[in-house]
Protein backbone atom coordinates (compact mmCIF):
# COMPACT_ATOMS: atom_id res chain seq x y z
CA UNK A 1 0.00 0.00 0.00
CA UNK A 2 3.08 1.72 1.12
CA UNK A 3 3.73 4.10 -2.23
CA UNK A 4 5.64 7.81 -3.24
CA UNK A 5 3.80 10.71 -2.26
CA UNK A 6 4.82 13.83 -4.00
CA UNK A 7 5.03 16.50 -1.70
CA UNK A 8 3.63 14.60 1.45
CA UNK A 9 5.25 16.59 3.81
CA UNK A 10 3.43 19.42 2.27
CA UNK A 11 0.15 17.49 2.31
CA UNK A 12 0.73 16.66 5.91
CA UNK A 13 1.21 20.47 6.89
CA UNK A 14 -2.08 21.44 4.88
CA UNK A 15 -3.95 18.43 6.41
CA UNK A 16 -2.66 19.23 10.10
CA UNK A 17 -3.28 23.09 10.13
CA UNK A 18 -6.71 22.49 8.62
CA UNK A 19 -7.63 19.96 10.97
CA UNK A 20 -6.54 21.54 14.38
CA UNK A 21 -8.71 24.60 12.88
CA UNK A 22 -11.51 22.38 13.01
CA UNK A 23 -10.98 19.70 16.16
CA UNK A 24 -8.68 21.95 18.02
CA UNK A 25 -4.98 21.30 18.38
CA UNK A 26 -5.62 18.74 21.26
CA UNK A 27 -8.40 16.82 19.77
CA UNK A 28 -6.58 16.25 16.66
CA UNK A 29 -4.78 12.77 16.16
CA UNK A 30 -1.61 12.16 13.84
CA UNK A 31 -4.42 9.30 12.51
CA UNK A 32 -6.60 11.73 11.53
CA UNK A 33 -4.36 13.81 10.19
CA UNK A 34 -2.49 11.03 7.90
CA UNK A 35 -5.82 9.99 6.65
CA UNK A 36 -6.66 13.73 6.03
CA UNK A 37 -3.32 13.89 3.73
CA UNK A 38 -4.20 10.40 2.42
CA UNK A 39 -0.56 9.19 3.23
CA UNK A 40 0.17 6.06 6.40
CA UNK A 41 0.74 6.91 9.73
CA UNK A 42 3.96 5.98 9.13
CA UNK A 43 4.53 8.90 6.22
CA UNK A 44 3.55 11.17 8.68
CA UNK A 45 6.65 10.22 11.27
CA UNK A 46 8.98 10.43 8.29
CA UNK A 47 8.25 13.95 8.52
CA UNK A 48 7.75 15.06 12.01
CA UNK A 49 8.60 13.70 15.49
CA UNK A 50 4.76 14.70 17.05
CA UNK A 51 2.13 16.79 15.87
CA UNK A 52 3.74 19.73 17.48
CA UNK A 53 6.40 19.61 15.31
CA UNK A 54 4.34 20.37 12.39
CA UNK A 55 3.83 24.12 14.09
CA UNK A 56 7.17 24.23 15.20
CA UNK A 57 9.70 22.11 13.02
CA UNK A 58 10.33 25.09 11.13
CA UNK A 59 11.72 27.19 14.26
CA UNK A 60 15.30 26.05 13.35
CA UNK A 61 15.53 27.61 10.19
CA UNK A 62 13.35 30.35 11.04
CA UNK A 63 16.17 31.37 13.64
CA UNK A 64 19.42 30.42 11.82
CA UNK A 65 18.07 32.96 9.00
CA UNK A 66 17.67 35.22 10.83
CA UNK A 67 21.38 34.87 12.81
CA UNK A 68 22.39 34.22 9.11
CA UNK A 69 21.55 38.08 8.42
CA UNK A 70 23.07 39.33 11.24
CA UNK A 71 26.15 37.38 10.57
CA UNK A 72 25.95 39.38 6.70
CA UNK A 73 25.47 42.43 7.51
CA UNK A 74 28.54 44.70 6.69
CA UNK A 75 31.00 45.74 9.69
CA UNK A 76 29.58 49.41 9.45
CA UNK A 77 26.49 48.24 9.98
CA UNK A 78 25.63 48.97 13.28
CA UNK A 79 23.79 46.44 16.50
CA UNK A 80 20.31 47.70 15.40
CA UNK A 81 20.77 47.47 12.01
CA UNK A 82 22.16 44.18 11.96
CA UNK A 83 19.63 42.81 13.77
CA UNK A 84 17.11 44.25 11.80
CA UNK A 85 18.83 43.13 8.41
CA UNK A 86 18.54 39.48 10.35
CA UNK A 87 14.53 39.95 10.92
CA UNK A 88 13.67 41.62 7.68
CA UNK A 89 15.36 37.88 6.06
CA UNK A 90 13.32 36.27 8.41
CA UNK A 91 10.16 38.00 7.54
CA UNK A 92 11.13 37.55 3.93
CA UNK A 93 10.74 33.88 4.77
CA UNK A 94 7.71 34.02 6.22
CA UNK A 95 5.96 36.11 3.72
CA UNK A 96 6.69 33.43 1.31
CA UNK A 97 4.85 31.45 3.45
CA UNK A 98 2.11 33.80 4.43
CA UNK A 99 -1.29 31.29 4.40
CA UNK A 100 0.80 28.19 6.34
CA UNK A 101 2.09 31.39 9.04
CA UNK A 102 -1.64 32.88 9.22
CA UNK A 103 -3.02 29.66 10.57
CA UNK A 104 -0.75 28.66 12.27
CA UNK A 105 -1.08 32.11 14.29
CA UNK A 106 -4.45 31.29 14.77
CA UNK A 107 -4.00 27.88 15.95
CA UNK A 108 -1.36 29.08 18.95
CA UNK A 109 -3.29 31.78 19.99
CA UNK A 110 -6.34 29.75 20.75
CA UNK A 111 -3.94 27.39 22.57
CA UNK A 112 -2.08 28.18 26.14
CA UNK A 113 0.61 25.73 25.95
CA UNK A 114 1.32 26.00 22.27
CA UNK A 115 1.83 30.04 22.97
CA UNK A 116 4.28 28.87 25.83
CA UNK A 117 6.03 27.12 23.34
CA UNK A 118 5.85 30.05 20.87
CA UNK A 119 7.42 32.27 24.03
CA UNK A 120 10.39 30.15 24.13
CA UNK A 121 10.87 29.95 21.10
CA UNK A 122 11.13 34.02 21.14
CA UNK A 123 13.23 33.79 23.81
CA UNK A 124 15.46 31.48 22.04
CA UNK A 125 15.74 33.73 19.51
CA UNK A 126 16.74 36.72 21.30
CA UNK A 127 19.39 34.48 23.28
CA UNK A 128 21.04 33.22 19.45
CA UNK A 129 21.10 36.85 18.25
CA UNK A 130 22.52 38.11 21.52
CA UNK A 131 25.64 35.61 20.51
CA UNK A 132 25.69 36.88 16.87
CA UNK A 133 26.45 40.21 18.03
CA UNK A 134 28.57 38.81 20.77
CA UNK A 135 30.34 37.29 17.64
CA UNK A 136 30.27 40.79 16.03
CA UNK A 137 32.30 42.49 19.26
CA UNK A 138 29.37 44.15 20.81
CA UNK A 139 29.60 44.01 24.31
CA UNK A 140 27.30 43.52 26.93
CA UNK A 141 24.70 44.03 28.55
CA UNK A 142 24.11 45.98 24.48
CA UNK A 143 23.88 42.75 22.89
CA UNK A 144 21.35 41.44 24.97
CA UNK A 145 19.74 44.55 24.90
CA UNK A 146 19.77 45.03 21.07
CA UNK A 147 18.77 41.19 20.97
CA UNK A 148 15.89 41.92 22.68
CA UNK A 149 14.80 44.99 21.01
CA UNK A 150 15.09 43.24 18.10
CA UNK A 151 12.34 40.79 19.16
CA UNK A 152 10.44 43.40 19.89
CA UNK A 153 10.07 44.58 16.96
CA UNK A 154 9.76 41.61 15.29
CA UNK A 155 6.52 40.58 17.88
CA UNK A 156 4.79 43.83 17.19
CA UNK A 157 5.23 43.66 13.19
CA UNK A 158 3.94 39.99 13.23
CA UNK A 159 0.82 41.01 14.98
CA UNK A 160 0.68 43.62 12.65
CA UNK A 161 1.20 41.09 9.65
CA UNK A 162 -1.57 38.86 11.11
CA UNK A 163 -4.04 41.22 12.25
CA UNK A 164 -5.79 42.17 8.62
CA UNK A 165 -5.88 40.64 5.22
CA UNK A 166 -4.44 43.00 3.47
CA UNK A 167 -1.76 43.90 5.82
CA UNK A 168 1.94 45.07 3.57
CA UNK A 169 4.20 42.86 3.46
CA UNK A 170 6.29 41.55 6.72
CA UNK A 171 9.76 42.65 5.72
CA UNK A 172 8.13 46.09 5.14
CA UNK A 173 6.20 46.22 8.89
CA UNK A 174 9.62 44.92 10.51
CA UNK A 175 11.44 47.78 8.69
CA UNK A 176 8.91 49.60 9.84
CA UNK A 177 8.53 48.50 13.30
CA UNK A 178 12.46 48.86 13.97
CA UNK A 179 12.59 52.65 12.81
CA UNK A 180 9.62 53.30 14.97
CA UNK A 181 11.54 51.87 17.99
CA UNK A 182 14.43 54.28 17.10
CA UNK A 183 12.20 57.17 17.16
CA UNK A 184 10.39 56.30 19.88
CA UNK A 185 13.78 55.18 21.70
CA UNK A 186 15.25 58.95 21.28
CA UNK B 1 -2.68 22.55 67.91
CA UNK B 2 -3.58 25.31 65.38
CA UNK B 3 -2.27 28.61 66.62
CA UNK B 4 -1.40 32.12 65.77
CA UNK B 5 1.53 31.97 63.86
CA UNK B 6 4.00 35.10 63.50
CA UNK B 7 4.34 35.88 59.75
CA UNK B 8 3.52 32.39 59.00
CA UNK B 9 3.25 33.67 55.05
CA UNK B 10 7.12 34.91 55.31
CA UNK B 11 8.15 31.71 56.87
CA UNK B 12 6.01 29.58 54.55
CA UNK B 13 8.20 31.02 51.89
CA UNK B 14 11.67 30.86 53.15
CA UNK B 15 10.55 27.37 53.75
CA UNK B 16 9.76 26.51 50.12
CA UNK B 17 12.32 28.22 48.46
CA UNK B 18 14.70 26.39 50.89
CA UNK B 19 13.05 23.19 49.89
CA UNK B 20 12.82 23.74 46.23
CA UNK B 21 16.24 24.60 46.38
CA UNK B 22 17.37 21.61 47.44
CA UNK B 23 14.91 18.98 46.39
CA UNK B 24 14.00 20.71 43.02
CA UNK B 25 10.25 22.18 42.29
CA UNK B 26 8.83 19.11 41.08
CA UNK B 27 9.71 16.87 44.51
CA UNK B 28 8.58 19.03 46.82
CA UNK B 29 5.10 18.43 48.45
CA UNK B 30 3.23 21.13 50.10
CA UNK B 31 3.63 18.61 53.47
CA UNK B 32 7.05 19.10 53.60
CA UNK B 33 7.06 23.20 53.13
CA UNK B 34 4.41 22.89 55.97
CA UNK B 35 6.26 20.89 57.95
CA UNK B 36 10.00 22.78 57.62
CA UNK B 37 7.93 26.11 58.06
CA UNK B 38 6.42 24.69 61.52
CA UNK B 39 2.68 25.33 60.49
CA UNK B 40 0.04 23.27 59.05
CA UNK B 41 -1.15 22.41 55.22
CA UNK B 42 -4.23 24.10 55.84
CA UNK B 43 -2.19 27.24 56.90
CA UNK B 44 -0.11 26.84 53.78
CA UNK B 45 -3.68 26.74 51.94
CA UNK B 46 -5.06 29.82 53.36
CA UNK B 47 -1.89 31.99 51.99
CA UNK B 48 -1.12 29.96 48.60
CA UNK B 49 -3.18 28.02 46.07
CA UNK B 50 -0.61 25.52 45.23
CA UNK B 51 3.43 25.56 45.75
CA UNK B 52 3.71 27.73 42.28
CA UNK B 53 1.73 30.23 43.69
CA UNK B 54 4.67 30.59 46.51
CA UNK B 55 6.87 31.32 43.24
CA UNK B 56 4.32 33.77 41.28
CA UNK B 57 1.49 34.91 43.79
CA UNK B 58 3.48 38.63 43.49
CA UNK B 59 3.01 39.02 39.91
CA UNK B 60 -0.20 40.94 39.91
CA UNK B 61 1.23 43.28 42.46
CA UNK B 62 4.22 43.27 40.55
CA UNK B 63 2.38 43.99 37.00
CA UNK B 64 0.11 46.64 39.11
CA UNK B 65 3.16 48.76 40.61
CA UNK B 66 4.56 48.82 36.90
CA UNK B 67 0.75 50.09 35.58
CA UNK B 68 0.52 52.02 38.29
CA UNK B 69 4.50 53.80 37.93
CA UNK B 70 3.34 54.17 33.90
CA UNK B 71 0.30 56.01 34.81
CA UNK B 72 1.82 57.96 37.85
CA UNK B 73 4.00 59.95 35.04
CA UNK B 74 3.30 62.89 34.32
CA UNK B 75 1.83 63.97 30.97
CA UNK B 76 4.44 65.85 29.57
CA UNK B 77 6.83 62.28 29.78
CA UNK B 78 7.25 60.28 26.51
CA UNK B 79 5.87 57.12 26.31
CA UNK B 80 9.12 55.28 27.17
CA UNK B 81 10.37 57.82 30.15
CA UNK B 82 6.74 57.04 30.92
CA UNK B 83 7.39 52.92 30.98
CA UNK B 84 10.72 53.24 32.43
CA UNK B 85 9.51 54.86 35.90
CA UNK B 86 6.92 52.05 35.75
CA UNK B 87 9.80 49.55 35.25
CA UNK B 88 11.92 51.58 38.24
CA UNK B 89 8.85 52.18 40.88
CA UNK B 90 8.83 48.23 40.09
CA UNK B 91 12.56 47.61 40.17
CA UNK B 92 12.55 49.33 43.66
CA UNK B 93 9.47 47.02 44.92
CA UNK B 94 12.16 43.71 44.14
CA UNK B 95 15.17 45.53 45.83
CA UNK B 96 13.68 45.59 48.56
CA UNK B 97 12.99 41.65 48.30
CA UNK B 98 16.65 41.09 46.82
CA UNK B 99 17.26 37.70 48.78
CA UNK B 100 13.36 35.85 47.76
CA UNK B 101 14.28 37.52 44.12
CA UNK B 102 17.65 35.85 43.63
CA UNK B 103 16.77 32.26 45.13
CA UNK B 104 13.37 32.25 43.07
CA UNK B 105 15.60 33.23 40.01
CA UNK B 106 17.60 30.45 40.48
CA UNK B 107 14.90 28.09 41.15
CA UNK B 108 12.93 29.17 38.06
CA UNK B 109 16.22 28.73 35.89
CA UNK B 110 16.58 25.28 36.76
CA UNK B 111 12.82 24.38 35.89
CA UNK B 112 11.84 24.84 31.99
CA UNK B 113 7.95 24.59 33.12
CA UNK B 114 8.63 27.40 35.49
CA UNK B 115 10.18 28.76 32.71
CA UNK B 116 7.36 29.13 30.88
CA UNK B 117 5.23 30.39 33.26
CA UNK B 118 7.52 33.41 33.86
CA UNK B 119 7.82 33.97 29.96
CA UNK B 120 3.72 34.11 30.23
CA UNK B 121 3.97 36.55 33.06
CA UNK B 122 6.39 38.52 31.27
CA UNK B 123 3.97 38.65 28.07
CA UNK B 124 0.72 39.43 30.43
CA UNK B 125 2.95 42.77 31.66
CA UNK B 126 3.61 43.88 28.40
CA UNK B 127 -0.17 43.83 27.43
CA UNK B 128 -1.03 45.66 30.33
CA UNK B 129 2.05 48.51 30.00
CA UNK B 130 0.48 49.06 26.43
CA UNK B 131 -2.91 49.43 27.52
CA UNK B 132 -1.70 51.54 30.19
CA UNK B 133 0.36 53.72 27.38
CA UNK B 134 -2.99 53.90 24.98
CA UNK B 135 -4.74 55.37 28.03
CA UNK B 136 -2.47 57.54 28.00
CA UNK B 137 -3.32 58.61 24.28
CA UNK B 138 -0.57 56.60 22.56
CA UNK B 139 -1.40 55.04 19.53
CA UNK B 140 -0.24 51.83 18.04
CA UNK B 141 1.91 50.31 17.12
CA UNK B 142 4.10 52.49 19.61
CA UNK B 143 2.03 51.22 22.68
CA UNK B 144 3.09 47.89 21.88
CA UNK B 145 6.36 48.64 20.62
CA UNK B 146 7.30 50.81 23.98
CA UNK B 147 6.07 47.88 26.26
CA UNK B 148 8.08 45.31 24.34
CA UNK B 149 10.75 47.78 25.14
CA UNK B 150 10.15 48.31 28.34
CA UNK B 151 10.07 44.62 28.78
CA UNK B 152 13.19 43.79 27.15
CA UNK B 153 15.14 46.78 29.43
CA UNK B 154 13.42 45.00 32.34
CA UNK B 155 14.88 41.16 31.26
CA UNK B 156 18.57 42.57 30.70
CA UNK B 157 18.63 44.85 34.16
CA UNK B 158 17.50 42.02 35.91
CA UNK B 159 19.72 39.23 34.57
CA UNK B 160 22.63 41.94 35.44
CA UNK B 161 21.12 42.37 39.16
CA UNK B 162 21.05 38.95 39.80
CA UNK B 163 24.41 37.69 37.70
CA UNK B 164 26.49 38.88 40.77
CA UNK B 165 26.31 39.29 44.22
CA UNK B 166 27.60 43.12 44.70
CA UNK B 167 25.11 44.07 41.48
CA UNK B 168 24.27 47.84 41.79
CA UNK B 169 20.46 48.13 42.97
CA UNK B 170 17.90 46.95 40.55
CA UNK B 171 16.07 50.38 39.67
CA UNK B 172 19.67 51.86 38.94
CA UNK B 173 20.34 49.12 36.30
CA UNK B 174 16.90 49.35 35.27
CA UNK B 175 17.69 53.20 34.54
CA UNK B 176 20.76 52.19 32.67
CA UNK B 177 19.30 49.77 30.56
CA UNK B 178 16.62 52.17 29.17
CA UNK B 179 19.30 54.53 28.77
CA UNK B 180 21.53 52.55 26.97
CA UNK B 181 18.69 51.16 24.57
CA UNK B 182 17.77 54.53 23.70
CA UNK B 183 20.97 55.28 22.44
CA UNK B 184 21.67 51.95 20.56
CA UNK B 185 18.47 53.08 18.70
CA UNK B 186 19.62 55.91 17.58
Amino acid sequence: MVRWEPDSRGRLEQAALALFGELGFEDTTVAAIAERAGVTERTFFRHFADKREVLFGGGTSFQDTIVAGVQAAGPDRSPLEAVAAGFAAAGALLEGRREFALARSAIIAANPGLQERELIKLASIAAAVGESLRERGVGEPDADLVAELGVAAFRVAFSQWVATADAPPLPELIDEAFGRMAALAR
